[in-house]
């Protein structure tokens, strides 16, 4: 049997999950993949730190180059994180004519474009399964598993972290600080919280999934992201009474004629019969529409170091078949870059229903003034409730309504901000509307 | 770029639906491939027959070496359906060097072991996508993205028709005939209605996807196979009531230990707050549960023309990728006949929770007697409720039981049936207890 060694860039809790499943099932894995395995050498940051893996001294390094510069080693895990560096050693190795496996949301979605074109330029391939929903093979799914279909939407629960935490309020209920302070001391939540708190982690993953959905790649800073900080205990509450529950949603909704995709991540409100709404805690959940499929829903742990080693490991099993095939050209795989360009869909032509709640003085003639300022924007509500604030001369004033324009209502939101009767930010949340596929 | 010819065998509504999307994604999916796509012929028992695509009469024939003796064909979809016929047919084309698709379940559950072996001595592969849960890919996901893992549980949903019937009988509190009435009027009950409604068709499918996880052909004959024709709407009811769901579910767990596989598809009752519980309809669901990444479950249209062409497009796009690497032999591809031996679990093995209905007389001491007669074989009851029944002297007995021996449970339910006070055959439904992965 041919024998393929794996060389490792950074052996974190990532790297030692890959390492510590490929000893454990080794003998299946190499049964499955007519070759024999080795774990040939890691790069790591500190030769002396405890780890739960069985690794000889010899077998690491601090320089990139004990991988990178071996010829024998022919695929490379990038799992060091961190953009600036890893682009470095990616490049690196597909330059050396190896293949690569990471799980670098962020330096896939800044970098794919260019990184990809390297790869292909080099005869190689760059598999990154594990950069978004962690074990849930969702990228094999789109390139081939629904190749027949043009993908019409997608959406889904991409941050566990977030995820955790809205469940963790509500079943809770309480307020998102301690939560969030739990989820800390657990290890959820990033070093930079801002990827978790603020959706940019789950930005980067949308990012990816509509590059794959539509062959173009739409820039980060171009996209509507919106964290779950401003969620409060109280819009969980009130949703609930509206029949919703609210989750961190990521949408890619492209439209074919225009040539244009709306992209986001925001807090969204999804009816509490549909099933995503009850994705909770850590889980993450994919819902993908294709012309000829339908719709079909992945749904299963979208972090944590076992989960992200599965897919790092699917991705070396191709990995392996490419090399087997000796086809490590893009040239034997599905291709995905269809060099399609869309615009991003302008905001005035994007509809939606929206849930809108407002912190009033609480006195007479507040309510007609702030209708009068949603009719004069065309924006027609579909249900009201008023809820004592905590402060006795204050008022929560909370709307649905129908399907409005979407910068219609964030102008109206504007303009509500300004009036002085309304005491605080006014928070608009996005009702999703299931298709019916 | 390189041509590729596709041949059909058969063109119902199958059929149809692959060379419809085919020639409607055509460009995109020779870009994604690159190669030309040419759906070039089709064996049809009909010529005259009206069909909802475009199609020459000079591709037709009714000869199936029209197809199988073409030397340009490499690509042959099977979609005629049936046991023999197609099985002579594939066997041919895998003889004749060509690479066969298939969304025959049947066909791939009773004979898959030899056609696998006949495809891998001809150095072709035989692609099957289709033949489990219509359009989700699941079959590549077991196979590829979750190869890293041994599988360790997989239940499912896997006929659509049942879980439309249950759906319905549910939603609209009907009791099973008149809606298998309507369920057979909308085309949706296979002309053999045992495959529906015995649970026949789910079967075939769960020794595939067991197949798949184990590498270890189950036989038929040797499962529990249960429909859904004994499902009254009482028992939706009640379920209901101890907060269950009836649905027909596929199980397969395997005991790595003892080398031996518990297999079998029956009704089963779900808690209401399991996800499974809320696919309703003709879709389906499966879960699996891997040793490195826990439990992922896929949602998506189990059957219909499109979904199904969304698979069996997919299995060509793999075909095709493997003539362009030519690796058509299996050597390029992950293998999955791992040759396992795995015995089936004995019963007495087997443990669970279950739902046991029976209709007694309505008289003093009848309790009594029951509860005797389940403590003789070490049942321990956890809940019961006592329901009037149509005719007043009897009355519906309704037990939920703690963790059983499967073997005893089913003694109880025979020693019953035999009293004189139960006056029908007791019911017994298995109640899932989800993992907690």
């Amino acid at each position: 049997m041919k024998k393929v060694k794996i060389g490792f860039l950074g052996l974190g809790v990532v790297g030692q999950g890959v390492w510590k499943h490929i000893s454990r099932n080794k003998e299946t894995l190499q049964q499955k993949l007519g070759v024999k395995l080795e774990l040939s050498k890691a790069v790591v940051s500190d030769l002396k730190r405890k780890r739960h893996i069985r690794i000889s001294q010899k077998k690491m390094s601090l320089d990139p180059d004990f991988v990178l510069k071996d010829p024998d080693i022919q695929i490379v895990c990038e799992l060091v994180g961190g953009v600036t560096q890893a682009k470095k050693w990616i490049e690196q190795a597909l330059r050396a004519g190896k293949c690569v496996v990471t799980a670098n949301k962020a330096l896939i979605c800044e970098y794919g474009e260019s990184l990809f074109a390297l790869a292909h330029k080099n005869g190689v391939r760059l598999f990154y399964e594990a950069s978004v929903a962690g074990g849930i093979p969702v990228i094999k799914t789109l390139r081939e598993g629904l190749v027949a279909n043009r993908i019409e939407n997608i959406h889904g629960i991409l941050n566990g972290t977030s995820n955790y935490i809205l469940t963790r309020m509500e079943e809770e209920n309480s307020d998102f600080p301690p939560i969030l302070e739990a989820a800390r001391k657990l290890g959820y939540v990033e070093a930079d919280e801002a990827l978790d708190l603020d959706g940019i982690d789950a930005a980067h993953k949308t990012v990816i999934l509509a590059y794959l959905a539509l062959g173009h790649w739409v820039s980060l800073k171009s996209i509507k992201i919106e964290g779950i900080r401003n969620i409060s205990l109280s819009d969980i509450q009130l949703a609930k009474e509206f029949g919703y529950r609210i989750k961190l949603v990521a949408h890619i909704c492209p439209n074919f004629s225009k040539k244009s995709v709306f992209v986001g991540v925001f807090p969204t409100l999804l009816p509490e019969t549909y099933p995503m709404a009850k994705v909770d805690q850590v889980f993450n959940a994919v819902s993908i529409t294709g012309d000829v499929l339908g719709t079909t829903t992945l749904v299963g742990r979208g972090a944590g170091q076992d989960a992200t080693a599965s897919s790092v490991i699917s991705d070396i099993a191709d990995s392996v078949l490419a090399l087997k095939n000796s086809h490590q050209d893009q040239n034997g795989a599905i291709l995905q870059d269809l060099a399609s360009d869309f615009s991003i869909t302008p905001m005035d032509q994007v509809q939606g229903c929206f849930y809108l709640r407002l912190k009033v003085v609480d006195q007479p003639g507040v309510l007609a003034k702030i209708a009068s300022v949603m009719a004069r924007y065309q924006i027609s509500i579909a249900r009201m409730i008023q809820k004592s604030s905590d402060d006795s001369q204050n008022a929560n004033l909370i709307f649905t309504t129908h399907k409005s324009n979407e910068k219609a209502i964030t102008q109206v939101s504007s303009h509500l901000a300004r009036l002085k009767i309304v005491q605080e930010k006014p928070l608009l949340i996005r009702i999703f509307e299931p298709a019916n596929t």
